[in-house]
C-alpha cells in the first residue's frame, strides 16, 4: 500500500489503565497490517481556556481534521472551573449518537447466551442539558430538553444504520406516557423517519417495560433507539447481560462524519500500570471505527481472534476469571490473526 | 372475634381481569380467616368533577377513612379531560413510596435464583410533575422537580422500613453526576437520614452503573431508595429478575398512615373474564398489606400457601406454564392452608 491509502486516526490512549490498553491495540493493529497512522494525543495536566477542560484544543483540532478517533477511558480530574472531559468531547464534536452492539461472547458464560441487540443513544441532549436551579429553598428543578432537530438526526442514523447492518427492527424506547411532549416529539420524530423505511419494522417500547423484557428476554431486542438518560441506563444495562463494560465495544458519531470510537469502562486506577487491564473493549470498539471506515476484512480477522481467544479461555484477563496479563492475552490474539 | 376486632379494608377490585383476580384474594381471604370486611368500589364510568377523574370521590373517601386498601389493575379510560386513575390515586392520596418486596419464587425457575431485595421508589415528584412546555417550536423540556420535603420523607421511609425488616443495607440510586442539583438534593437528605441510622450500611450507586449490577449479580442489594423515574425502571427490571410483574406485589405508603397495596401488572382486556389470570400478584399484595396491618401470622400462613403451590407446579396458571384456570390455583392455594 502506497502511503496515500494510510488512515490518520486520532488516538486517546487515556488514563490509568488506558495506555495499557491503547498498546494493546497498536500491537494488534499492526500485527493485522491495519493501514492507520494514529496520532497520539494525551489529555492535558491543567484546564485549556479554549476547551474550558483539561482537553487540549489541538486534540480536537485533530479529531475535526481526521474525522476518526479511538479512545480509552478518561477520568475527570476533581476540581472546579471545567466540564466532564466525556462531556466536552460529546459536545465540542458534537457527538450525537452513542452506538453499542452489544452480543453474548461465545464461550464467555453469562446467564444471557442470546443477546444481539444495539443501542443508539442521543447523545447531545434530553436530561443532560445542565439547566438545573433551586427555585425557592428546598426546591430544585431539571430541564430535559428534547429537540425535534436532534431527535430526527439520531433516528435517522438508527434507521440508517439498521438498513445497513441488515437489521430489522427498529424500537423507540420511551416514557411518554408520562413525558408526553418531551418524550412525545422524539416518538414523532422516530415515526415520521420510520415511514421512509418501510422494510424495517418499528415499535415503541415504554421504557420501564423495556428493562423487564431486556432482563427476560433480550432476544426480543435489534435495535434499539432512545434518548440520553435511558441510552446511559439501558446501553449499560445491556453490557450487565454479556458480561460488562470491560467486554462492550462503543462508538460516538458526530457532525460532519465524525466518528470517534471509545471504551466506556472507567480508567481503573487500581490496577493502573500493573499490566492486568482487559483490552477487550477497546480493541472492539477499534474494531467498530474499522467498520466505520469500511475496512471489514481487516474487522472481521480483528474480532474473530479476539472472540476466538476469549472464547478458547486459555488465555483471560483477571476480570474474566482468568490469570494472563494484558501482554499475553495481546499476543495470544496477535497468534490467533 | 369480636366484630371489633374486625378491620374495614377498602377494595378496588378494578378493570378487565381486576375483579377476577379480587375474587380470589376474597376467598383466600376467607379460607384463612382474616378479620377484614372489604369496602368495594368500583372505578366509576364518567369523570367525577371532584377528582378530576374516573375514580369516585367516595372510594378515595373509603381509603382515607379506613387507611388500609388493596387495588387491582386499573386501566385509564382513553380520552381528554381526566387524569391517569394511577397518577390520581397517588396525588390525591399523597401516596409517596412505592414499595416493592422482590424475591425468587422457590422452585420458579428464572436465569436468577439468588434475588432478595426491596425497590422502594418515591412516587410523589421528579419527572413526574407534568410541568412540560414547548419553548419554541421544534424545542420541547420537562421539568424535573425534586424538594427536601418529598426526598426525606422517602429516605425515612426507606431506613425505617430497612430497619423493621431486619435488612443490613439502604442504596441510593441517582445521577448526580449529570444532575447535580436535584439527585444531588435527593442523596443529600438520603445522606442526612443515614446518619441517624448506623446500624445499616449506606451507599450510593449511579442508576446505569446499578443496572448492570442488578443484572450480572442482584445478590448485591438488599434496599433500593430512589427518585420517581429511576423507581419506575428499576422495580420493573427486578420484576424481571423472578419472573415478571405477575408475581411481584407492591404497597404505596401515604401520609397519615395510609397503605394501598396494589397488582402493578395491566388489566390484561384479551383474558379477562376467561378464568385464565393469575392472582398471584394482587394476592402477595394483600400480603403485604397485611404485614402492615402487623397481621404476620395471617400473612406467613397465606404467602407460604401461595409459594408452596407455585413451587410443586401442579397448579400454575398459564402465564407460568401452567394450565389451570384462575379457580384451580385459587382452590389449590385454599388447600394449602
Ligand atoms: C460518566 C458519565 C457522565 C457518562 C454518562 O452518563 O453519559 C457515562 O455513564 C457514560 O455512559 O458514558
Ligand atoms: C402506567 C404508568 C403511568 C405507571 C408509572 O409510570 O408510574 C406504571 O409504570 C407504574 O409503575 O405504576
Amino acid at each position: 500500500a502506497s502511503a496515500s491509502d494510510r488512515i490518520r486516526v486520532t488516538l486517546f490512549p487515556g488514563d490509568g489503565i488506558g495506555p495499557e490498553i491503547a498498546e494493546s491495540v497498536k500491537q494488534v493493529f499492526r500485527e493485522a497490517e491495519v493501514p492507520i497512522d494514529w496520532e497520539e494525543h494525551y489529555v492535558g495536566t491543567e484546564v485549556d481556556p479554549r476547551t474550558q477542560s483539561f482537553l487540549t484544543w489541538e486534540s480536537l483540532e485533530s479529531v475535526r481534521r481526521n474525522k476518526v478517533g479511538l479512545k480509552g477511558p478518561m477520568a475527570t480530574p476533581i476540581g472546579k472551573g471545567h466540564r466532564s472531559l466525556n462531556l466536552t468531547l460529546r459536545k465540542e464534536l458534537n457527538l450525537y449518537a452513542n452506538v453499542r452492539p452489544c452480543y453474548s461472547l461465545p464461550g464467555y458464560k453469562t446467564r444471557y447466551d442470546d443477546v444481539n441487540l444495539v443501542t443508539i443513544r442521543e447523545n447531545t441532549e434530553g436530561e443532560y442539558s445542565g439547566l438545573e436551579h433551586q427555585v425557592v429553598r428546598g426546591v430544585v428543578e431539571s430541564l430535559k430538553i428534547i429537540t425535534r432537530q436532534a431527535s430526527l438526526r439520531v433516528a435517522e442514523y438508527a434507521f440508517h444504520y439498521a438498513k445497513a447492518h441488515g437489521r430489522e427492527r427498529v424500537s423507540a424506547i420511551h416514557k411518554a406516557n408520562i413525558m408526553q411532549k418531551t418524550d412525545g416529539l422524539f416518538l414523532k420524530c422516530c415515526r415520521e423517519v420510520a415511514e421512509k423505511y418501510p422494510e424495517i419494522t418499528y415499535e415503541e417500547v415504554v421504557i420501564d417495560n423495556c428493562c423487564m423484557m431486556l432482563v427476560k428476554n433480550p432476544a426480543l431486542f435489534d435495535v434499539l433507539v432512545m434518548p440520553n438518560l435511558y441510552g446511559d441506563i439501558i446501553s449499560d444495562l445491556c453490557a450487565g447481560l454479556i458480561g460488562g463494560l470491560g467486554l462492550t465495544p462503543s462508538c460516538n458519531i458526530g457532525e460532519g462524519g465524525i466518528a470517534l470510537a471509545e471504551a466506556v469502562h472507567g480508567s481503573a486506577p487500581d490496577i493502573a500500570g500493573k499490566n492486568l487491564a482487559n483490552p477487550t473493549a477497546l480493541m472492539l470498539s477499534g474494531v467498530s471505527m474499522l467498520r466505520h471506515l469500511d475496512l471489514h476484512d481487516k474487522a472481521d480477522r480483528i474480532q474473530d481472534a479476539i472472540l476466538n481467544t476469549i472464547a478458547e479461555g486459555k488465555y483471560r484477563t483477571a476480570d474474566l476469571g482468568g490469570s494472563s496479563t494484558t501482554s499475553e492475552f495481546t499476543k495470544a490474539i496477535c497468534d490467533h490473526l
